[in-house]
């Protein structure tokens, strides 16, 4: 089973303002979207499962099968289940016999699925922004990983995707 | 007269490792030097300074006319001189009129830099690397800026450069 972690961020790295607003264009919202049915299966933080339960996104990407990951216990029913570690989240998903399996932020979530190596492929879709304060693409954890560049997509006339395989050691 | 902010970073933004190590490829060195050359003049913060004064690093990309930014008294002498602010530092490149000059980092005047509106390229080169902590493209600052996507190109198998220009708002 492949991890993929598929993010939008501004050139310096920051998936998000500090109050959590994020002004991506529309092409952005509908890439996700479509990377998310592609795998059928979500992994995300409680913030992030938050932000998307209130603006209705579960729902605009097709309501994927979703893990929460969490210390604090979620209500589960048919399409999330809630995790406590991110080993725990991919042998869930593992169990559900999903090939692909996309990790979707925030930034402590993608910092531990980096940490405990368990990320195989990141797309991050570049933003034509620099926030000088926000929140980053990895919460700060000690981890360091060498990348391939696997391609570039222009997604719009300010926007690139970059793809990359993560190389483990 | 144009500032242009070249860095090579990793694909989360950070410019180097929390000890300032930054593993990057010659091929990478050999970019730098060239656009340094273009330029003729660099600006850097006194951290960066001591790192290339330390490496030999002026030398290697030719000696070009640098002004330090900082509130410490370095002693000048005929190719570089010391600046308070950004602003003095602009001040100072303009009234020698360069017609571009190349902001080389660190972090802190990145960001200063970014916050007096005194950028007006981003050239971004694209490390195959993720450092979970590390040392950032902007030191915390409150400012934001929107980009426009310029071009991108190629360096090498893993290496692609971003490059935008700043726009004033």
């Amino acid at each position: 089973m492949k991890v993929i972690l598929y993010m939008a961020m501004t050139v310096n790295g920051m998936i998000a303002r500090e109050n959590d607003d994020t002004p991506w264009s529309n092409v952005e919202w509908k890439n996700y979207a479509k990377k998310v049915k592609e795998c059928g299966a979500l992994i995300v933080g409680r913030r992030t499962y938050e932000i998307m339960k209130k603006g209705d996104d579960l729902k605009k990407i097709g309501n994927p099968f979703t893990v929460v990951v969490t210390s604090q216990k979620i209500e589960s029913n048919k399409s999330f289940v809630f995790a406590k570690s991110p080993k725990d989240a991919f042998e869930i998903m593992k169990k559900r016999k999903f090939r692909k399996v996309l990790l979707g932020g925030g930034s402590m979530i993608n910092a531990s699925f980096m940490k405990a190596g368990l990320v195989d492929e990141i797309y991050l879709d570049v933003e034509p922004f620099v926030f000088g304060k926000g929140i980053k693409l990895f919460s700060d954890e000690g981890f360091e990983a060498k990348l391939k560049l696997i391609g570039t997509k222009k997604l719009s006339k300010n926007e690139i995707q970059l793809h990359y395989k993560v190389i483990r050691r």
